[in-house]
Order: C-alpha cells, then sequence, then structure tokens
C-alpha cells in the first residue's frame, strides 16, 4: 500500500492479488489502518476500483454468503455465456493479445457498484455490526488496485 | 435524528422503524432539513445505511413503480430461496440467536447501492424533479440507522 | 455545460442529448476538461445524474460489450413488461400528460448506479486503463442533464 498525506487529504494505492476467478476481498482492516493514518475525523473515505471486471461492495462476511453472491452473479450472467465482447471474430476496439473470455465478469460488474462512499465520524469509520468492505474479483486471477481517498477535517 | 455540526462538516444519524419485510421509506424531507441546518452551500451529502439488509436508492415515488420495484427483486432473488446463508446446520461463522433465515434480503442488498452521494450547488441538494432518496428495507421489520454526512463550503 | 467555481468547489451541469432508447453516452473527457478548470489537485468529483430512467455507470468502452450490457439490462427488465407503473387506470400519483410507458427503464435504473463518486489524485482523475464513466439512457430519446461536483484542495 502506498499512501501520500497533503493537507486534509490522504491518498493511497491498495494492491491486491486474487487468487480465484471470483473472490471477495475483505478491504475493511486495510481503510480503518489507513482512516488512523490520515488523521482525519469528520469526512468521507472514498474507495474506487481501478478495473472494469471487479466490483466494491459493502456486506456481511459470512464465507455461506459470499457463496450465495457467487451464484445470483452466475445466474445474472452465466460464465458460458454467448458474449458479443468475447466474439473475437467481430470485435474491433480494445483488442489486446491474449485477452480471455471475460464478458460475462464486464456485465456482473456491470450490476454492482465500483465504488464505496463510507462516513468517517469522530475519527472513526462508519460501518454497522455486519459491515464490512470487499472488493470483488469477477474476472480473477488479477493483479489489482484500489484506489482510496480520505478526505476532511482533521481534529480534536 | 442526531445532529452534530463541526466546523464545515454536519453529521447526522437518521433513525427507521420500518413495519414490513420489503419497504421505501423516502429519506428526501429529512435531508433537505439537515442540509438547510448544515448551513453547507456547496459540497456532498453521502447517505450511507449501516445495514447489510437493506440499500439507499434514488428513484421516483410513485407507489405502483414501488410494486414493480418489489417484484423485480423477488425476481432477481426470490424470498424462498435456497441459500447457504440459511443453513443453520452448516453455518459456523456470524451465528447469532434468534437469527431469520434472510440469505433473500442480503443478495437483493447486493444488487442495489448501500449509499447514495448527491451533490449540494447553492444550498440545494441537487435533485431532478422525480427523483426521491430512499432507504430499501429488504428484511423488515426492524429498527435501522442511516448515517448522512454534510461535507462542504459554508456560505453566502 | 456550465461551469461555476467557488473556493474548493467547481460545480456544472452537463446537458446531453439523447437520440436512442438504450444509449451510453461517454463523460469521460467533459470531466477531465471540468477537473483541469477546477484546479482541484487531490479530492473528489461526484457525477449525479438528475433522472429516475437513467443511471451513471464506470466500465469498458467496447461497443460489442455496449450491446452485451443492453442484452443484460433487457433480461432483467424486459422492454414488454407488464409493469403496474405503467398502468394508466390504477395510477394516481405523479401522472403526467403524455406520458410514455417506462416502467422498464426504472426497474433497469434501480439495478444501476445513479452516480459515480471518483477520486482525484495529483490533478488527475482516478482512473484504470479500461475505465470510462458512462451516462446510461434507459428511456431515450430524451433530454439528459447530469450534476458534476469536482471537490477538494487546490494546489501545487
Amino acid at each position: 500500500m502506498e499512501t501520500l498525506i497533503t493537507g486534509s487529504t490522504c491518498y493511497a494505492t491498495i494492491h491486491v492479488r486474487t487468487r480465484l476467478p471470483t473472490e471477495f476481498i475483505d478491504l475493511t482492516d486495510r481503510l480503518q489502518t489507513l482512516l488512523a493514518t490520515s488523521g482525519v475525523r469528520w469526512g468521507l473515505v472514498n474507495v474506487q476500483t481501478l478495473h472494469t471486471t471487479t466490483a466494491v461492495v459493502v456486506n456481511e462476511h459470512e464465507p455461506l454468503l459470499l457463496a450465495d453472491f457467487q451464484g445470483l452473479l452466475e445466474a445474472a450472467a452465466p460464465g458460458n455465456g454467448p458474449y458479443r465482447h468475447d466474439d473475437t471474430a467481430a470485435r474491433t476496439v480494445n483488442v489486446t493479445d491474449g485477452e480471455r473470455p471475460n464478458g460475462h465478469a464486464h456485465c456482473r460488474a456491470l450490476l454492482l457498484p465500483s465504488s464505496a462512499c463510507l462516513n468517517v465520524a469522530d475519527g472513526r469509520l462508519c460501518l454497522g455490526r455486519w459491515q464490512r468492505v470487499f472488493l470483488v474479483e469477477l474476472d480473477g486471477p488479477r493483479e489489482r488496485q484500489v484506489s482510496v481517498l480520505v478526505f476532511g477535517e482533521a481534529g480534536r
């Protein structure tokens, strides 16, 4: 994690190496640490993925529930397609060498948020009892980056 | 509603008691009041639920449309399951006494935003003619809390 | 595009005339220009639609993928209904002259974000290699407005 503090802002990039095609990576502890480092007491933490086949969601960290989520995403945008984005004979835009078929991953990403904007009150990240912040890998394994901005009033 | 103002920030927690399994609670008037109280003229209002079986959405307040939304959510994640999260024989994580089956509610929450970040321009909440901000109850009835941060420049 | 700068804030309304029932309008270049105008170096850009039958999403600008997205939305909320919102015999709320049936468009909007909150670091909009910001028209053609707030520290 690279961190940069300037005035009322703290900016960081979180690096994540995912291991599975679909995976939920809990970022909450890293965000809490970053907030503590920032010194911000009242403000916002904006957590933004830098990829188009991932998402950032807030939900409960319970392994069987995460399996339910995976089933839900599979039903919404099946992994076995077909997707026009994966038709290499027809594609003319953004074609890259060794690109793997990932139309399903883009479609799943469309249905999920690409960022989470969280409140900071009295130096604490506002999260309910069961809330955790996840990077959702939808086309892994890959190297991923999450951009985080902490913005607000420092304070005592 | 508890409200706290400090410098350029106004923080509040809105308490809502929901009455139905699925319910759309219109928060717009309360947000307008909070913005007026804050004195912020240019900035952001971030409206964030503190629960994992609710959502915050912006859409039209028309009762038959809200019934359509309920039908859409039922089709996306049926209330009669099955969900692995509800398999109390298999669950080992986050198990609580008297927990009711709510895998469907978590799945519906996954497909909806958990917060809404709204612009403030010249002291007014930027909302189009038909836009209203709702807390969406997906596993009611329950006591719910919504965290609201108004952040920006006060002004004349 | 009307733009207003005050202190650490830059506010603009982007006007878009859409031409198709479903359409993805790439706003990224306009947002980059606005950020450069603002002089903000560290902060946030919040991009918010002012309509209830549109969305703001971040994904890849590849024409066949956008066709996949259109198919996904059609599957999630079919254009041929039925929707109670379109039952003019039953509706009593928010009825307007010449209203066209658009329950499907509201339902599709419910499943997509109504805003995108993006980080600004060192004067640049934080977007990954493939990320572009789109206004999604779901009930076109229409005149649309997108509210944009750039908020943060100016700087050198």
